[in-house]
């Protein structure tokens, strides 16, 4: 039995979120602004979700007990993050609806699958190949050519799980350490600019996406998000359509966030990855737009009407990484600024604390 | 020991609210975005701000153990109604700072006081005399003309312990309605327009208001809050002046509301009443402004700087009374619409379900 097929549920209903990191937090608190309950289900003490839930487990994502229990005290599903084991969303579909869809986390979930799954609709990646042996890497890096990166299938984010390889004389020791995983060889793309397309589809079909942000990293980490990206209009297009036809194939429902790279020359737009929640990139949206993404997220997946995406002005989205959650007191003072605090007690470095989005001047 | 002077908390600390209601709900969600706890204190099963928060105490608010026990447990209190018993306050203020204060409080609470506190510093209200007796009223009624209004002096709201008096006939039916209470009779003044102002005063001194907002009622109840109020930029100079005012001779630290008679002649501003809280007649700046009532009330009891209250551009705040709320994909489908729903379940007569801020479109 599936039952991911068309649901509405009204204000009332318990809305089941698998994670609670902030993305989770804003989730729940955009859930309360239309009147749902959420039932947070995170292993970690102190998460940052369950400060703004009235309902908690506090289990492993593999324990089925506790997952078919808590899948019979909601009425939907949904996640903030995409390591959630496919088997443990396998469970929950068959008592209760799931959003996004079980066949697109495992698709997310394997740079392998999602890269077949781009091509395979006619959008550029990097170039890529999946390799079992350090000989199996050798021929395809004479292929790809230099530099490459080596990264595991599965279970990266923020730049980790990655090795870059810049001649073959260094594929050993990037083995080495990455060979207990299935790895991926990328071909490294020279781009001008990272840009993401958050899209939400609807359970009606319905798709609506943001305007594309311009993303500045740092330490491989989210510094900055900036919309809308400093690109023609005629390029924000493009990459908006890219970003439909994802979500269109996909039979997708929820938000979607699409990460491109920009080259200089053709194709100017591959995709980098795409992540199956609401993310970091369009933090901005909780300002900047009439629904943020993470309302918008809200609507998908209980079956309501898609909210207006279009941008109030121009915005900016800086991370507080870390210790740069002490500035505050500066953040406070600036009347242009929207501080959050993800409540996390110890901002080690590295840890994403909070942020702040930024309205600019030409917004009011 | 009174610990009301001056505190500094940051993210992490605790906020204790009195009452469970959707003021207590939307200032629990402001304070987990600047990243603080919130423990709600309420009596009352399955109330909205429990939803949302994840430390709650249902309890009495008389019960002084449990008082006690709660003062321990949060770093600063406070409360999103004004009916409180002020003994409660007193038992609470003994272990934690409260804000706003017990004085104001008690000020608030009463009529009596309240008019005696606003003419005697300077500010214009209806005519006024306290009675004790139907021959005192009588007496009252023969200064103050008709229509005149017979006032609980305590614990009224939404029209509620209320009778108008239109000739000298009509009292003792009225009398007897309210006899069983303290009584304040109140000339009935005629105005234009009733408009509000939200003030917030910080534990520095430093007072920030908001623009007035208009205010019209429906059966006694908040209809519709429409900002700036439709009246001179020096009228609304005016009124922001005597807000500022009275939050200053109060010594207040929060969030207060200031409602306004506007009068076709003088005196123009007629103080109606004030309410030592966040106010639904301030919802829209959640939208329309950079800091919202309640973070801006969290901001001042916190000891941290206010913030930015300027106006983005013209707003419009719509109460959903009852069944209104069942209008919800009306909004949902609106551009400019941003819907709140207070996660109550029935929506019985007169009950306020949620709101829906436009921006209207000056605003883009």
């Amino acid at each position: 039995m599936d039952k991911g097929k068309m649901i509405k549920l009204g204000p009332g209903a318990v809305i089941g979120i698998l994670g609670g990191g902030q993305l989770g937090r804003m989730l729940a608190m955009a859930a309360a602004q239309l009147g749902y309950h959420t039932h947070i289900y995170c292993p970690d003490e102190r998460n940052p979700a369950e400060q703004v839930t009235d309902r908690l487990s506090r289990k492993c994502y593999t324990d089925e007990a506790a997952l078919i229990n808590f899948a019979k005290q909601v009425d939907v599903v949904t996640y903030e993050f995409e390591n959630i084991p496919v088997a443990s969303v396998e469970i929950l579909r068959r008592h209760v609806p799931v959003f996004p869809s079980a066949d697109v986390l495992r698709v997310s979930q394997d740079r392998l699958q999602e890269k077949d799954f781009l091509n395979g609709i006619g959008i550029d990646t990097a170039p890529y190949k999946a390799v079992a042996t350090e000989a199996e890497a050798q021929d395809a890096l004479e292929i790809i050519g230099f530099p490459a990166v080596l990264k595991t299938r599965r279970l990266g984010y923020d730049g980790k799980g990655q090795v870059i390889v810049k001649k073959m004389e260094e594929l050993p020791k990037a083995w080495a350490k990455l060979k207990s995983h299935e790895i991926i060889i990328e071909g490294f793309i020279p781009f001008d600019m990272e840009i993401s397309v958050l899209a939400a589809r609807g359970q009606d079909g319905d798709i609506k996406c943001f305007d594309p942000a311009e993303n500045i990293h740092k330490n491989h980490i989210l510094d900055l998000s900036i919309v809308p990206a400093r690109i023609t209009p005629e390029r924000r297009q493009k990459a908006v359509a890219i970003a439909r036809k994802i979500a269109a194939k996909l039979d997708y429902v929820g938000v979607l966030a699409v990460e491109f790279f920009v080259s200089p020359s053709a194709p100017i737009f591959r995709v980098n990855e795409i992540a199956p929640r609401v993310h970091n990139s369009g933090h901005w949206s909780i300002e900047a737009c009439p629904t943020s993404q993470f309302e918008q997220h809200i609507r998908a997946i209980c079956g309501l009407p898609l909210g207006d995406t279009s941008l109030y002005g121009r915005a900016e989205m800086k991370n507080l990484i870390g210790d740069e959650i002490h500035d505050m007191d500066i953040y406070l003072k600036d009347p242009d600024a929207n501080f959050h605090h993800y409540g996390k007690m110890h901002a080690r470095p590295g840890r994403k604390m909070g942020h702040v989005t930024r309205l600019l001047p030409t917004v009011k």
